[in-house]
């Protein structure tokens, strides 16, 4: 048995890691040592390079605006349906894929909190994305609500003891990541959903930093309203359009403020008054964006064969090494663990917190080792279980600890 | 001389057209006897897929998360530059490209409003654009204000003399389309917009039927907000992001609802409050779609190439051999044109109206010409200047021709 820290140990763990075979699936980048930004703009499968040629070439430019009928109009449900089925854990017609997480969101607020009209106030965690913090506190503002802030002590997260005492008869809505973008903290989605609902109100879990590297279970958790975005451990590219879960048992209810005419129940009946479609499909505004909705497609259809059970155990896998690695290497020298030290507790990146984090990371950077600069201290290190081989982390992990050594 | 209605007429424009070699610069689509739908979903440029493979390869599959700060980032704000300085005749730090149309046009018609917080009315004409309508409803809705209907009576569209009575004092925002969807009246941006702002409101433009094809002159105009879509004449491709364009003089005051991270001043900072960015990026609000922006740009590369005069010339030619051929072939055989009959009060397409519309679309589709049909009784011609031969327009009449009078 090689060392625990030694690079033979790395290797070894490709050698026998089921998932090994598909980093050959996507590009892996010219001069790159190690990439930990997995989790902010996932690689390019190889497979999307292809299907946004055929789409070039045999749809759009071939078939022109007949391809709408052909088959694009149904992209946003139907790639919404296999990500459900793949990555959320969510039964058909609950699911689109269309928009940013920003905008996503933003519906998601509205729709959540028009189903507690009664109730006042929305809570989310001041750890939260900004974009989510800010959502909540604008959405909150244009609906005469009132934001209380749970107020969290990373690593930790948000937990049921932490969020019991902020909720109660005047919440209307709960928005939570499931995993915290900074210290990879991971939620219990289950648990604390039927909390939420214990008290009457509504769970919105962005699922950013947990779709397709953590198993979901939207369905089996009885959630409520979820969004998230497609391009980290999904792979679909920069910018590609984010996802937008409505449970079932609350379609016929919810309302969203953007009322576009790919949200009617007849798109092309282009009545007099806005009707809304009947199932998740009212959820959509302007026409979808074709081509990154291809590549959502590829990504899901990845991380389907790779299954997402596998998926987490590599994922475990990689953040206990690089977790190792740094207690081993990095604490030593003034850093410390920014992220739970029980894998049951984190998704699948690693932070690392060092006074000196942005010079480290621009040496890091100069050496070939992408990994994400935090503000202020944290250094991020995303483990992408589709294309990063434990190889690659260790490499990473070298790096650093040369740079943080000296 | 040939005669006007003959095939050669049109292959003699053709061979003279200083527009007639950009045709070649896009893919055709194979089996295509006329494609009069480049309103709907422009042609595929070629050196788009050029772009799209560049960005694959060398940026997103290279570069990775690096090439966000390499010029992602900028995007946004750098495409909507050109694209203001080549179509919609605007200066830089107004224009961004970004979200759908319909995400675009909430924003906006959010922010008008709060520029006129003491007045309570939104004037829209009764057959502008199904997702303007819906959204003027909903907005209107959202902040406690009543809708206005203006009637028209296509294919005369928005005029001085029918807004005139419809605007006063309690107008806050007034919402037009350039060019109308359906007939193709062209309404008189300027001159629409003084009588707009004498009235004290807010002029929002949809310009999605005229850019690209119409000199637009946003800053002569003196204009203050407009929209508009990047797939019909800007050849931007499948749900390819949009456009909004908000006058510098307005900038410091608005307020967009959807309050995402990369409509921060500092996107990084992360802070704890939302301080919205001093510029046109505060319009901003997910994380912005790359490969539809680079589409973008190609597709405004090539009518900058062109020069929006040349176009609108060839426009003007293009609508006048339709609606001449549409005279002397089509309403013998019960068509009526439904779009006006001079050439200064239409844009680039050409409507038809005639009460078998939908099947005569159907037999039209079978014989390779490709229009729109807009319910109940419409058959819409787009000509699209760069890629609309004379000849492709001829053999779609003439193809037309032979199905009516049967």
């Amino acid at each position: 048995m090689p060392e625990a820290t030694s690079r033979s140990h790395a290797e070894r763990l490709d050698d026998i890691d089921p998932l090994g075979d598909l980093r050959d699936r996507f590009t892996i980048g010219s001069d790159l040592v190690a990439y930990f930004d997995g989790n902010s703009l996932g690689r390019l499968p190889k497979a999307t390079i292809e299907r946004l040629s055929q789409v070039l070439d045999r749809e759009w430019g071939d078939r022109l605006i007949q391809a709408w009928t052909d088959g694009w109009m149904n992209l946003p449900t139907a790639v919404g349906d296999r990500l459900a089925a793949d990555v959320l854990g969510g039964a058909p017609g609950q699911t689109v894929v269309a928009d940013s997480t920003s905008v996503n969101l933003f519906k998601v607020l509205h729709a959540a909190c028009g189903l507690r009209p009664d109730r006042s106030e929305i809570v989310i965690d001041d750890a939260n994305f900004p974009t989510d913090r800010y959502l909540v506190e604008s959405v909150a503002e244009q609906r005469g609500l009132t934001v209380r802030w749970l107020a969290i002590e990373p690593p930790e997260g948000v937990t049921a003891e932490r969020l019991a005492p902020a909720i109660g008869p005047a919440t209307a809505a709960v928005v939570v990541c499931h995993v915290d973008y900074r210290s990879g903290a991971l939620a219990d989605l289950a648990g604390l959903t039927r909390l939420i609902h214990s008290a009457g109100a509504i769970a919105v879990w962005d699922l950013s930093h947990s779709a397709g590297a953590v198993p979901i279970g939207l369905d089996a958790a009885d959630a409520d309203f979820a969004v998230g975005c497609t391009y980290k451990y999904l792979n679909a590219g920069p910018g590609a359009p984010a996802f937008l879960y409505v449970a079932s048992r609350h379609l016929s209810e919810v309302r969203q403020p953007i009322a576009g005419w790919f949200g009617a129940e007849d798109i092309f009946a282009m009545g007099p008054a806005y009707e809304p479609a009947k199932g998740i499909r009212r959820m959509l505004s302007g026409t979808p964006n074709v081509l990154g909705l291809v590549a959502v497609d590829e990504g899901v259809r990845l991380i389907a064969e790779a299954g997402i059970d596998r998926i987490r155990t590599k994922s475990v896998a990689l953040t206990d090494l690089v977790t190792d690695l740094a207690d081993a290497w990095l604490t030593p020298h003034g850093a410390e663990l920014a992220s739970p030290r029980e894998a049951d507790r984190r998704g699948s990146h690693v932070t690392v917190r060092h006074p000196k984090a942005a010079t480290i990371t621009d040496r890091l950077l100069a050496r070939g080792v992408i990994p994400d600069f935090r503000n202020p201290d944290l250094i991020r290190l995303g483990l992408s279980p589709l294309t990063t081989s434990y190889a690659e982390a260790w490499d990473g992990l070298d790096a650093l600890r040369g740079i943080i050594a000296r």
